[in-house]
């Protein structure tokens, strides 16, 4: 079904504060909250008693407190407390889950705790550097998360689904390169001499631009797409008039078969003070993300009407392809993992 | 499940126009548009590619182009552009679908592509008629088609749901009279002296009235009742004080096994003239089929929750039962030349 | 799956009038209403003609009229007058069900008519005993009706999901006693010199009390709950500034697995003649079991999550546990005598 045995976006860092947070997680129910010393909690957002979920309860210090009956957690899931005797029952407690945080993300490992190593989790360093401006963002998407990853890797959607805001019309020859490792898979793609889409003109740019996309998935669903605009039809040595790098965070956590969570954010390493500049972005972003999600949801509604209707591929869907690959083949590892361990 | 080899209402006319309306047919996504000579495009509402609602999308020309990554499908389904790549796959193609208009709806045959004639399709003629003045409207209803078929054969529900628009409390003891064919089934019912229902109180009648009524059904769930209006206690040779001929006409098309559209309209050969009488025949009708409406979604809650429970059968479902035989009949013959054609 | 030869709570009396109330009692639907006597019918929910709710028609006199095609049943279920015909077929009739009425609650027999005794019904008699001042409501909850039974039979959650309002801070250190009956299930929970609870301050009390509470279960789902507040550390001899006693009426039915229809009440022996504390009392009552069913719905929600998910007991469910084992005893029983039966 879903690969446990990775870093999964949980949450934006500034989501996660003194009081619980709950969200469900490869269908099951988890809580977050942050300690005194401002460290990640992230627990079975099921009371052990009466599977109340905790997220309805209060955090005490370091400790949650389930609001039906009172049963005290620690933060590593083992009741304290419990109402109406001294004594905890040796069982009474939840699962935790490893958590990290980088970069202004939160990381959470579903799967084997033995395996969890925090280095390894994806480090989007651009959103906490000084010498970029960034922002981030959340959006819940009813539909599956490789869908979302589909729509990632191939951004020949933007000149149709997004011609109102990130879209240019004459989008629709680049040049694609697809590149891959054996847990990794990249697109690049270049277009040139586009007139500039409405976000750019919004920035009070009026040319032709050129822009390079570098799409790059990594397991279990990140995709950073690297975006570099030049104006177009620059000559050798000409002084540039515009040379732009943004760089889109993406990270997609499956919430259910059918369902998702889909964190993001941009980094921009122009104009980084320029605070009407990251609000714009921030605004123009969320109005293009938002037009994925209502299609995403509509192509989810079709494919529950008719799994079995078949689809075809064309090359801009390599790197998607590629990543799902990639997932399908850990997928089977850890399949084998376990059946070994059995 | 349902009869494929058959016309069904796919839509008004003057729903289908130079812009996608997307609609579920027998639990199939179909898309359909107008082309720029005005003709009718019938295709399967769910792209290729990635199946996203081809209904998101836009008409250019005689041509509908996917809202997600640009796919351009010909009126045929076939797609003849897609990003990236120079060749279309030559299975990039979505199923079409055979349509007709007549008289201001639009048909379309979900069956075999060879077997669809639109010269058998159903002539609703009154509706374009200049010497008939009409109206038509649709709702869509969360019932499965057939209990529509009921409601419509049986109308001594009338002076019970209808009370308040259409329905005279007197008419509960109609003379009613069977008749059926192989593919048609027919009641007539009539009703003398009544008074007459709030609806022809606002046509300006007060006097009391009989009423002929002709329901006919054809599969695979049309039904057209012609209405007779007259005086009561009309003498022979008397000069009419009233006389008029309404004809409803009625088409039902499933969405799923519960749900279902529901295409009706009102045709009359007298004060064709008044737009008025027009609108408030229209108003009237809307509301009693709403009436109607809420009540067979109530009896679709009821039968989900107990598929099971038995029902019992009296004279006037004599046309619903002859209606529902024929569309058994022709849904076994159906299924006889699949497994002869296997 | 539920007990049927048992008397649930159907409505408050209040609620049952001269026209239809439908409600779903273990999966079957159930029309209800008053006779011109006063008396109470219980009906199949369903029409037995076409399967439309009865809920939906009138009532004439003492009989229920469908308002589909206006078949008109009598107060025993049985059809008398069906349209467009002069017979009505013997076996047009539906289910009738044994109600009673007791003390301003309406009981339901869902089980073997044979079987059911009034005099069992359950007699909540301070309800309109002209010496106590009562009021009574509904809930509906969408869980399982044996979580309001859960958690009514252990009021540790009171001064937690509750604090707001009925709850105490204090109160997590009662002393706790459990008895049973082969029919029943009994808690006493005593707790001492309590700060007052926002709700007993709103009634001018603002010294510390001492809380006796009785909870006693008996089958299906009745849950009566008497409570004795006194003031704290009074002498021996010392006249009493404070002595009140209230009864809490719980009754719970199954609407589905995972819904239950809650109707509840207080009956007080003090300041009977005050309405403003009735009102009040009843106003504080509905927002503290609104906090109950908000958190007992999100728990059938974590439920539904993972059905196989474990928990575990504490002494405060020792309540909750010996009801639910009565329940379990029951069923089997119903289930041996109805194997045997066949």
């Amino acid at each position: 079904m879903f690969l446990r045995n990775q870093w999964y976006c949980a949450a934006l860092s500034h989501e996660v504060k003194a009081e619980p947070l709950g969200r469900i997680f490869l269908n099951e129910p988890v809580v977050m909250y942050r300690r005194v010393d401002g460290g990640l909690v992230a627990l079975e957002d099921r009371c052990c008693h009466r599977r109340a979920p905790l997220s309805k309860g209060k955090v005490e210090g370091d400790r949650l407190r389930c609001g039906y009956h009172g049963f005290l957690y620690d933060a590593s899931g083992s009741v304290v407390w419990v109402p109406g005797q001294d004594k905890v029952p040796p069982d009474a407690r939840v699962r935790s889950y490893p958590v990290c945080e980088k970069n202004g993300f939160v990381w959470i490992w579903m799967g084997a705790k033995s395996l969890a190593d925090p280095a390894k989790a994806p480090a989007f360093t651009w959103n906490d550097d000084p010498a970029w401006a960034s922002w981030t963002d959340y959006l819940p998407i009813k539909a599956n998360y490789l869908y979302v990853v589909d729509n990632l890797m191939d951004l020949s959607h933007v000149p149709f689904l997004h011609i109102k805001t990130i879209g240019s019309a004459d989008d629709t020859e680049p040049t694609l390169k697809w590149e891959r490792g054996p847990d990794w898979s990249r697109g690049t793609r270049a277009a040139y001499n586009l007139a500039p889409p409405l976000r750019w003109k919004m920035e009070g740019i009026n040319h032709n631009i050129d822009q390079m996309k570098v799409m790059t998935f990594t397991p279990p669903a990140n995709v950073l797409i690297d975006i570099l605009t030049t104006d177009s039809g620059r000559k050798p040595g000409q002084t540039p008039l515009l040379e732009q790098r943004l760089i889109v965070l993406d990270s997609m956590t499956p919430e259910t078969e059918t369902s998702c969570h889909y964190f993001f954010g941009n980094c921009r390493n122009y104009k980084i003070d320029s605070m009407e500049l990251t609000a714009m972005l921030h605004e123009q972003t969320v109005i293009a993300f938002n037009e994925d999600k209502d299609m995403l949801e509509a192509e989810q509604r079709i494919i529950d009407l008719d799994p079995t209707a078949s689809q075809i591929d064309v090359m801009g869907d390599t790197g998607g392809l590629q990543s799902r690959r990639i997932v399908d083949r850990l997928l089977a590892e850890e399949s084998g993992t376990r059946a070994a361990a059995e």
